[in-house]
């Protein structure tokens, strides 16, 4: 069934997603997108004091996320039409090759633009585990979702 | 040279890189990490009010500006080891294969904690802009920078 701008609750919470994260993977992505020695280089990730070894690039962990999300949405029949953007996007902990991540989303506001009839704004506080339960990134997403009846009072 | 965290003047501005977005690079994030419809088929994409043909994953557009800024910071000394994370970033206008990106950077704060001087944080504006001049994407990104002096006064 699809899910509409309508049928997000404020307070609700969901968890899913299984993503390995691989030593082929960080370092594919860091290749194309972020290169710095510490994603790439053991030797130079052994030197910073953050990551002690071979980690994913910041961006790549926010993809990995993305592609969890994107799945749970197709599986759910969540209707999203794209995002204006995020905030508080915050890198909690070092992801490593190994690693396994997971997903939790609370919607935390929603709003319906009088002047966009067919479209509302949901608001989600997003936060990636690994596999020990310990929270390496989490952020605060815009997105926007069609209305299932457009201009009737939200 | 390198360039430590007491070289970053708050206010100054940098310029720089330029990003041929391809139709194969998009299809293949998109696949990747971000598989909504819009970002893989024309026919999907054409029924988005806001894209109208395939427009590349939010996603990878911040790869894409990662990968500028870290060649950049390479060509300049940067000495970069890591981002705790940023704020308001905002997709501002749908990125399509063929456009090509650049950077527009501003420092806009710094600041060094008393309890950890071998680092200080410094704070960018970044605005990505497609070939017409047109932002396409905008952030507020913190990184970690080492100190030339460490403990000494900032």
């Amino acid at each position: 069934m699809p899910v509409y701008f309508e049928d997000y609750e404020i307070g609700s919470i969901e968890r899913f997603g299984h993503y390995p994260v691989t030593r082929e993977e960080v370092i594919e992505f860091a290749s194309k997108y972020d290169p710095q020695p510490f994603h790439l280089d053991d030797e130079a990730a052994a030197q910073n004091p953050v990551f002690g070894r071979i980690a994913a690039s910041g961006w790549h962990t926010a993809a990995m996320a993305m592609r969890m999300l994107v799945d749970h949405a197709k599986e759910q029949g969540h209707l999203s039409m794209g995002s204006p953007g995020l905030d508080e996007m915050r890198w909690l902990k070092p992801v490593y090759p190994g690693d396994t991540l997971s997903m939790e989303v609370e919607v935390i506001d929603k709003s319906a633009p009088r002047t966009r009839p067919a479209i509302g704004f949901v608001k989600f506080r997003t936060i990636v585990y690994n596999q020990r339960g310990e929270a390496v990134m989490r952020q605060v997403a815009s997105n926007i979702q069609p209305r299932r009846t457009p201009g009737a009072p939200a």
